[in-house]
């Protein structure tokens, strides 16, 4: 099934460059410095950038779509380039145009790498007279980045403080401390800053964090990199699994076939694994596509246009999840125990997607939607939802 | 969620007028007489028929969402709406465009209501010398129909032999030996022929069933069409929890909060139906796009072409299926005891989706998905595939 | 699987013999009159009750067998059955012997049938100067019956005043309006008080409901009750759908075999019934030693022993809902479409446990078992746990 | 829950004991040489030597029960330490008195830890004129054993020979390479057999390899300890879960609750840990009963005794396998991200249940089981069943 993008071909071709060297890297962990600058010489850091700033102008569907192609062979880099886009999309979503078109402009031609350093959970790191101060937990993405995205508390404001720095202020430490059962190389662990210098014109204060409908369909976009993380994860075990499956598992001694491509167990397991992962696919598309419809619409968006959105977004990540983590654990059923063979790495779907699911619990999101399916309300924006 | 289609409002108010008497109906069984003559009266039974016949010329994804719509009120007629169209597909599909037009336009023309007497796997009825001897079980639609689709053996012909001949014929007799636990009103009982001549012209030789690749998307629609009653039938199933829940559920004495639409359970439960409902909703939609699509082409349809639709709507079969089972026997969870009186019905959603799913075996469905997935194979064409 | 219980021969004759009837009775409604007279006649009626007051001194394990085994051709009647023994156990366990014996005793003399009439839920009739007035709903096994547990509010006090009085005291009516979609044979209808004279020796009040340790087993008796009629129904799913498949199915067309009993996919489902139902079994089986080993200690039962009876029902009733609803809907897959005649009246078994095991919510009983897991709560004792 | 077992205080001592280096040596793989010296030191690799021979005559529900406690720390050697008692097994199965009673003997006194190299399913050793040579995979447990039970195939003998041979032997050479994703210190590489003498007295031949019923209880044994293993799993999967939750997880910030602890999903999700788990655990007790039972029988065991051994133990084997996959997936979702940092290892309970339930397909055990339920046949015995 090729994706009908302009930028699929090129999408493909880094992923596969990925893929390479994906397994030694999901093991050793660290920051893909390597890797990354293949990201930044492939240009499409930029996009998602409007194309009179120097982007490609491609849609979210489009962006989601590399998101989950690049997670098919490398989820934690899949990761990064999504939350890079959400980085992004950040100042248009929270700032003005004189804050967020310059810096987009120079994004694209320094093909600056955008790292986080925002957790809404995480209040430690402070904001006071223009200065800094604190630590961030999972910060993924800092390491090895050029521009952050941070949040900070200020004395007596409830809203988060939301700026864009370089990460390579005066101040700012980014430390190697990730050392996680899965996406290893996202880079999600701490920054502290010390008394780091925040010009005003770098906070995003207008509309500022989730301060109107348009600005608070930042979450969704993150919940919607999520999920295209996740999918990406079910369709590359599923992939692998295949390829195994075909070229290398026996028959089972009981089974009374030569191939295991003729088990019929074997047949109807791959057949589960195709109707669930199709349906978390197009659960998936559908949610893009909304809020593609969305982000067009800008400060037009109405609160039930949102809420349509968010409702689907839900919907996605909780069918991508439960999903995801079926597929990834019943994909080995179809290669059998020679298939554990650490070299193939193939837990690593399994393991990438269960860390990366329990971003927010699931159940929360069932919730949501369940609230709306019988309530009628819509989810309440927040940086989960 | 309004359907984008021309015929939404009659089909639904059609809908609606059904509801009123489904449940006595459905218990009482038999045939639905002045129902079927409401169906009649709405034109809806020219849907499929082309335009230049008098017809609305409307697409299969139309069609199929009429049949969704309709089963959701009362899935009995719903599937023998779309049996009807079913019908009226199978002289394009298996005769020559002599044979078809001229029956579409009368069809049209004096509202007939098709009915099926085709069952493939009961080889009880022959075709010799012109005549038709013999019974045929599972007719659905039969009883109160004008025309009919019959199937036959033919004396060392391995094909079967398809006509499509008046009910009212002499010979014919349609029994009223229906009696199951579930669609009710779908009239599906014997029919007996005796001595019943067929002429020639009758009988769709060119291309014959399954005579060619556009031949053969027959039982993608027959399919297609039992995925919408059971969509059909879960959405009903859901619509109506949520009307109880809101209206006269009760919060249980240990939830600790005033009403059951408060209870984090019943949400969570909610939002598991939803999540279920909707990605089996998209797969069905997107399996009626493609069977749209390879309508269009008719004859320019590819092997390929077709295995794709077969494979979509396989997997929408098994999703409606196994999510529909599902739903219709949740669905109780988020209502309670009280809900369970037999007045109100709402086991027959269950019932009925558990009977029409038993049309043929779900794990075959999944092997033929799993048998493409793993080894590229097309669904082999065959009634039920 | 002999049951290696002395009554087991007497059970099982008793259940055969309803079972000749029970498609048509379940199908029917309204009071088992004969049936209920066949039940008297057996003796079974005294299992429960001590042998020096007249009875056979069952145990629990062996009364809960019991249950199982008549659920499993009838579960209105097994269900009777097991809350006739939780009625007599009443007595015991909120009275004082000098009340308990010598009913017990003349029970077993004149052969009682006990009713229910004590929905802990409704409040609606209470005891004011010795006279009960007001209505009650869901009062299983009140018609037809010999003495009933009624239980009523009074002014001012917290407890329900639970009586034991005979069914035909004046100012009783018994209503034939139970109309549900299952358990048909329950009587589960209203009853009405209308000035009716409870006497002070007929008011269990020492210990009085849930008034000690030892007194608050019974809804654990209750809920057990539940779980072996949902293991009842569910045995007598698999039980049939074996009959079936072993004698009427036919091989599916696509299948390569001659008979569904080599069917590859037959086979596994038949094995996943198994798996389930054995587990399902397993936990109640635990639960009832567990419950009689808690009887056997009488007044010395302790909070620990108590908690951890109530955790091991609450565990087997969870599974025996969940493993019910799936086996009584997926035992049709193993038998195909013809089964569904109305005739057979498979459907019996999934809409009489839907019906039951909505008695109370399930995920209730998960939350306190979860709570018992994480926190080492017991569960609180309650009408329902 | 205390076992009742003499040797309990000695197995949960040493499983603590393994428990303090668990996740560090799950990550290193390669062989325990320390810890098993543990293992021989506790006297526990006597536990199912007859006390005539030395051994403590421990009973298998008593050796199974140490399997699984030994599991829960540490599934590697949980795996080793049952497997070391199938191998002292398999002489008094396969061979005779004077064989396996000066062998056991000999055993106790040196404290060997038997190892396993008679994988069937690799037929590339091969015994001819009294030399083995070849190759095996999947000898667990061979590296720093003391004794062998090789199996190799015989010129025009359809049978496997089955030897007991010391480890270091001439011409014995194991190969330390295994490097999997799970159960990294079962040391499951492969052994080469160069020009290795084997004498007629160490050849396992009256009755041989299934020579008898009582002999094909063999991997019943087998089968019966890797449910043991899933069930360690699992059970340290939810202790470890628990201890999380109770100690360092923090409420989620929509949940309204001020701990994990009163999350009401996280009580409903810790419910459903415990009936799965509960319902695997009971089903296994069973399975190992009965084959004790069976074990006491010897010579005297029928066909229908061994075949209800059979279908029990493959109950178990899939239950436990469903569950376990399930649940040490799950327990994530109650501790939340903070609890996937890679020093906790927790997802060693996943990895090492994943790749040990490869052992065989799953599908295969409930084909046997539905074979047996539908057609009355009991499993076929084999290396497997």
């Amino acid at each position: 099934m090729p994706a009908p993008f302009p930028s699929a071909d090129a999408v493909s071709a880094l992923a596969d460059r990925l893929a390479e060297t994906a397994v030694a890297r999901d093991k050793a962990g660290g920051t893909a410095r390597k890797e990354r600058d293949q990201i930044r010489e492939s240009g499409l850091l930029s996009l998602s950038v409007p194309r009179e700033l120097g982007g490609a102008g491609a849609p979210w569907t489009e962006v989601l779509w590399a998101v989950r192609r690049i997670s098919r062979a490398d989820s934690s880099l899949g990761h990064l380039f999504g939350f890079h886009h959400l980085m992004l999309a950040t100042g248009r979503l929270f700032g003005t145009p004189e804050q967020w078109r310059p810096l987009l402009a120079q994004s694209v031609k320094e093909r600056w790498f955008w790292g986080n350093a925002l957790n809404p959970l995480d209040l430690r790191t402070t904001l006071k007279e223009g200065r800094l101060e604190g630590s961030k937990s999972f910060c993924s993405g800092a390491s090895d980045s050029d521009y952050l995205i941070v949040s900070a508390s200020e004395p007596s404001v409830s809203k988060l403080a939301i700026a864009a720095i370089p990460t390579r202020r005066e101040g700012i430490t980014i430390h190697d401390d990730w050392d996680n059962l899965g996406q290893r190389q996202t880079d999600s662990g701490s920054v502290t800053f010390t008394n780091v210098v925040v010009d005003p014109h770098e906070l995003f204060r207008t509309p500022g964090p989730l301060g109107s409908t348009f600005a608070s369909i930042r979450p969704l976009i993150a919940q919607l990199v999520l999920a295209n993380v996740y999918l990406g994860l079910s369709e590359g075990a599923v992939e692998q699994a295949r390829g195994y499956t075909r070229g290398q598992a026996r028959a089972w001694f009981a089974s009374g076939v030569d191939s295991p491509a003729k088990d019929p167990y074997v047949l109807l397991r791959y057949g589960q694994l195709h109707v669930q992962l199709e349906g978390a696919r197009l659960l998936t598309d559908r949610a893009a596509e909304l809020l593609e419809a969305a982000w067009q619409l800008g400060d037009s968006l109405t609160v039930e246009g949102r809420g349509e959105v968010a409702v689907a977004v839900a919907t996605a990540k909780a069918a991508t999840t439960q999903a995801g983590l079926e597929l990834t654990s019943r994909a080995f059923d179809v290669m059998g125990a020679r298939a554990t063979t650490a070299k193939a790495g193939m837990d690593r779907f399994w393991r990438n997607l269960r860390v990366h699911s329990l971003h927010d619990p699931v159940d929360y999101k069932l919730r949501d939607v369940g609230d709306w399916l019988l309530n009628d309300r819509w989810p309440t924006p927040s940086f989960y939802s």
